[in-house]
């Protein structure tokens, strides 16, 4: 039998709860087998919210193992309540409680997969501001990805530093890995060394040959227009770039580029019924990677942190808060995250480490 | 009568005159009152590819003066000789006849449309090598908007500098102006004053209200991820972006921003039938604004100078010296760019200053 899904709730003042009890009410299929990771009265309040006032809303059953997740009937929300608090808090405002509800859901589902008790987590959005109030330990990490890096270190017994992430944003027709995210412009400029993106290359690597079943072809854009045009715009790309993809190539791996950035994500863009012509593309920096991912529209996009011993995706939007409460949040993001986790966990990528 | 509009042929050893003779061919309204800028032989044996060995190729027609164009009949093809050296130079390599003849044919056309002889011109791509072995004055100019720069300079007895111009990219979808372009990543952070900024909105405000008969919608992307997040992620945007939004709005213009670069795009695409929440976009820096532009493919884009007391487009892509002399290239985005540069002549910018 398959290991169940674990879907943490999220900020329980965000949309969160919400886009999770539409996936159970909409979807279903692709809900069998996925359980929420939360608080049981936040889910009840998040089925009523979506069925509307005065009608009958989505049953919500407490289970007390993963193992009762795939024994509740369809339509059913499978809820195991792992937050201390049982609050019903505030919705659309920051506060310690939810924070700590939120960050609660995601260190019991970050280490029930670590564990292998469940196959994958799909995280609903969590709120920076609240997760800051909520104090220690949980005032420490900036978001998600950390706080999964933090407890994944924990149990193997190193240091955080030892287990490097990447993000990547996806869609159905795009792919990216990027080398820095929540930094300024010229603090990524300064994280394009030879080091970070042999480091990208070999998690992308990883990654993605688990995903796919083969070799990806990974296609690296350049830092500067054009590239750099040879080191006429900037020399980033003769310095770091090239370097870093014949490392990459020396271990093996299928590397195109440097690839002029405006460019190379037209050439890896898959087009319906094709594919594009890389499986993959390492951005330099955010902007650069989400821009093209984002430019059809975010209700597609799903975020996977590659480089840890577990699956995690998550949707590719925030908590909302100015319409958390009102049933009209997308669920779209979040099902098409749900359906990359199960299609990671059928081969669960090990954590990569530079050569 | 309106005034004709003249197509430069571009690099002849590139695919500039083969696209050129396409649309003469393939889009015989749209290319009525439309007239070639170059030579006669390059356009003749232009013809000849199109059609291919041994079989009827379009006609080219010698005129004298630009008013001859709009009396050929169509599918015929006029052509202004312009150049002085009538050579068939071979196609795919770089020379410098071939730069010289490229660069005279935009010389002729940037002044006829500065005396107002024509409606506006639009440009087939031309080689940056061959331009630079052709020798002065050509090899002064890196491409064809510091050399149509420097002729309005000229004609208004100004220097370079006091012409300041700005590229736009444009296609069915979304439009977006950049501040600069062809620079280091890190020159192009340099490059994000307050004084570049604010003369990049006031050019856009200029030349899209000329083009859409309304004041333009304007979106400010900001420079760093989430627009540097309140000063989290760099502070461009404090220091540079919002003075520069604040003085634009002191003078009227309609200014959002600074929006968060990766979802600025999305927001201004205009979906089939309706339009975006912007007009156009105003990029801190040449990827940010060219990946979305092109992403959905090169077919369809077009440049436009802006800033310049004429009209100038041209097609988003290079002499393609590998497929030269094949017939195979696309002049779709030339066909674009006819189209609007007649938008653009209908009601011609006036170069705008900072203030």
């Amino acid at each position: 039998m398959e290991k169940p899904l674990a879907i943490t709730m999220g900020d329980p003042a965000g949309i969160g709860p919400e886009i999770v009890a539409k996936v159970f009410r909409d979807a279903p299929e692709l809900a069998h087998g996925c359980f929420v990771a939360g608080d049981v009265a936040t889910l009840r309040r998040a089925a009523q919210c979506i069925a509307g006032r005065g009608r009958v809303a989505l049953a919500v059953a407490e289970i007390d193992t993963v193992s009762e997740a795939s024994m509740t009937p369809p339509r059913c929300i499978p809820v195991l309540q792992v937050t201390t608090d049982r609050e019903l808090v505030a919705l659309g405002a920051v506060s310690a409680v939810a924070g700590r509800m939120a960050a609660e859901s995601v260190v019991w589902a970050a280490d029930a997969a670590l564990r292998g008790d469940i196959a994958a987590l799909v995280t609903a959005p969590l709120h920076k501001e609240s997760l800051a109030a909520a104090g220690m330990p949980y005032n420490q990490f900036p978001g998600h990805t950390e706080m999964l890096q933090h407890r994944a270190a924990l149990a193997g017994g190193v240091p955080d530093s030892e287990l490097p992430v990447r993000m990547m944003l996806a869609n159905d027709e795009l792919r990216t890995v990027l080398v820095s995210i929540h930094v300024s412009l010229r603090q990524a400029i300064d994280a394009v060394t030879r080091a970070q993106v042999l480091q990208t290359l070999l998690i992308t690597d990883r990654a993605l040959a688990a995903m796919l079943g083969r070799r990806p072809r990974i296609a690296v854009a350049g830092l500067n227009p054009h590239a750099g045009e040879g080191g006429l715009f900037g020399t980033e790309e003769i310095d770091a770039i090239v370097p870093a993809i014949e490392a990459a190539r020396a271990q093996g791996l299928d590397v195109s580029g440097p690839v002029a950035p405006d460019t190379v994500f037209m050439r890896a863009r898959a087009r319906p019924g094709g594919r594009g012509e890389f499986d993959v593309v390492v951005a330099m920096y955010h902007d650069q990677g989400l821009i093209p991912v984002k430019y059809l529209g975010v209700d597609k996009g799903v975020n996977v942190t590659l480089g840890l011993p577990l699956v995690r995706t998550s949707p590719d939007h925030g908590t909302a808060f100015d319409i958390a409460g009102t049933a009209t949040a997308d669920a779209a993001s979040l099902m098409q995250a749900i359906r990359m986790a199960r299609d990671l966990a059928a081969s669960p990528p090990q954590p990569a480490t530079a050569g």
